[in-house]
């Protein structure tokens, strides 16, 4: 019998809604929990333990959060990779590793090693000036995807080319020569789907069901889990999720999208070395939620029975209305007296349009009422500025 | 659509484990949470926006939370009810009532009003002096249980008088005529069980499904959901315990405790108004757990889905050895290792013998298969002062 890894300190680099997360299910088993997070009333800030108050990119302040916590996590992965390789030289624990945070990072490098490794990924390029777009022109047809190697999400840094014509704005309006930019084969593709997967401090791997997604301006909107895709893609998909968290040795939560084409095959579009958004189903729909399973992996713990109990839908709710300020809720009433609904109100103060505010999820008997009454949950609210009344 | 009532600011008579899982589904929903308890580090201190350190019988302290929440609740019933009714009376909103609070802390008083509403109790009779111990003896047989009317919990405040010849003793221990004493006729039990329920601001009551206890010198060990008994008796507890909703006309969570007799009948054995020890398992075992009902109860939110999910066998970690002092937590690396088993850790610094430190569920397809992980789990895990290694 060995002595709980519970008294370890967990140091979480930002405390927006999955560090918030992360600390519930954190304080559920009796964790410290440490974050870092420039924003005072951040969704995490009040169940911390404590706040360092710091933006992101602040080595002193990464430091000593590290000082204080034995393990660092975080949440998002446009973090200064150079300080975290520093701490972890000098015998910080930091999970996921900095290594594979540094591969992911760019996705440029992502794709390379996943395609050096034989894991199926959409056709992609280089670009280094803007001759290279006409090559990719050439080779993939058009239209097809430029993209900022470092630091997009929601499609922020992603654009479609449609012809040549539209080639000098593209690169131009994406950074050109001073970012690092790559070219993407356009994928037709008829599901988008993601599977977690997380890898223990031991090398233990555990797979998640393969959840099916729907984007709205590249914002996730709707997440369904099982996806409704045949038995054999749906082992495809998990299979691949394995190899991909082999690839990047990572430990922790990772969460692999991908694509599946019309002729049936998958493709990965992007990992993300952390929770995921569209994991957020797990916490109502699995044993162990993406949430406590990456508290075990990265604390030492084992990791925990992944299986669906029900099927389950879950839906963003992104900031409604036109301008910005002070967030209300409007029609959780009407929301939570959908049987099963369950809602989840980050905490942000200032609501924005598309902002990410919650979520909700219902789990259900079958996969077609839960997706019914998410629907029905989802009309019935809001979060926008306050409405006069 | 309404302004959602998620603004509101809810404050918490007590901070211990119960008050922690009532915010971590309060904090879930992104409500705004003050404790008060007169413990600095204890359970619910790091998870609340506000602590106010002051002893339960502070009325100056209970009141400096009354002006600073809009809904006011508590975690356990020993509350001095004369403040709460004086903050009602001046439109403060607690709940449960200080009316159903007021007849449940005196044992005599809630039993006389089941046994009005015709709810089957045990027999029982008032003790004024020791001569009513006779009486009783004559009308119960021997054994019978003699109980203080206040304040007894966990066994306290109860004992066991086998013959005329242990009278005075039992008389005189539990305070004689310095405390309201009442005598009960000892049930032969063949099983204790419970069950949830819970009542909204507008009058919907909603029950869960029944719960099968078992004790270890007076303190809850394990609870299994669904009980093992007929259909009939699941039906008439579930009934029972909607009944006893509607006579107590309390808003917010319950726990009514039954014993099930050799005869088949079922008797109330006690009513907490609050989340209970016995319906930890629905946090992970139903759709919607106690405490996030309790949240929703009493902030004027829809009632949720009381669906048993999958059979589930809930497990107290209660301080092991013979010491108290900081508390560790030992094999929490085994007991996890067990598929559907959960850990929670209630965060107190000091371990005594029999204290309650935390507990852990385990949720599978079949109850059997739940016990059996359950056991392991169990035998996993110890909490203690630190052990030699």
């Amino acid at each position: 019998m060995t002595v709980s890894l519970l008294k370890q300190k967990l140091g979480i680099i930002g405390g927006g809604q999955l560090g918030k997360m992360m600390i519930l299910e954190a304080k559920k088993m009796g964790f410290y929990v440490i974050i870092l997070d420039p924003t005072l009333n951040c969704p995490a800030h009040s169940i911390a333990d404590e706040h360092i108050i710091a933006n992101f990119n602040d080595t002193i302040a990464i430091r000593k959060l590290a000082d204080r916590a034995d393990i660092i996590t975080y949440e998002f992965e446009h973090i200064n990779v150079e300080i975290l390789k520093t701490l972890e030289e000098e015998g910080h624990k930091i999970y996921p590793t900095p290594k594979s945070l540094e591969i992911i990072q760019n996705k440029y490098e992502q794709k390379m090693l996943l395609k050096k490794k034989r894991i199926p990924v959409p056709e992609f390029i280089y670009i280094s000036h803007e001759e290279d777009m006409k090559e990719a022109g050439e080779q993939f047809g058009y239209p097809f995807i430029l993209k900022s190697c470092r630091g997009g999400y929601d499609g922020k840094g992603n654009m479609v080319v449609h012809s040549p014509g539209e080639i000098k704005t593209a690169f131009e309006s994406l950074g050109g020569c001073e970012q690092e930019l790559m070219a993407e084969e356009f994928v037709p593709f008829t599901k988008e789907i993601s599977v977690l997967a997380c890898r223990g401090i031991d090398g233990e791997i555990i797979v998640y069901p393969v959840g099916e997604n729907e984007h709205e301006d590249n914002i996730l909107i709707q997440t369904k889990v099982p996806a409704q895709i045949t038995k054999a893609l749906t082992t495809k998909a998990m299979s691949l999720a394995n190899r991909v968290m082999k690839v990047f040795e990572g430990v922790g939560m990772f969460c692999v999208e991908m694509f599946v084409t019309e002729d049936k095959r998958i493709l990965i579009n992007e990992v993300a070395p952390r929770p995921h958004n569209s994991g957020h189903y797990s916490i109502e729909g699995c044993v162990t939620s993406q949430f406590e399973q990456h508290i075990r992996a990265i604390s030492g713990l084992p990791l925990g029975d992944t299986t669906l109990i029900r099927p389950t839908v879950m839906r963003n709710i992104l900031g409604d209305g036109e301008g910005s300020g002070e967030a209300f809720v409007y029609g959780a009433e009407e929301a939570l007296r959908i049987p099963g609904a369950k809602l989840h109100v980050y905490g942000k103060e200032i609501v924005a349009p598309k902002r990410k505010m919650g979520h909700l999820t219902v789990t259900a008997e079958t996969l077609e009422e839960a997706l019914e009454r998410a629907e029905s949950a989802a009309n019935a609210i809001k979060i926008s500025t306050r409405k006069e009344s």
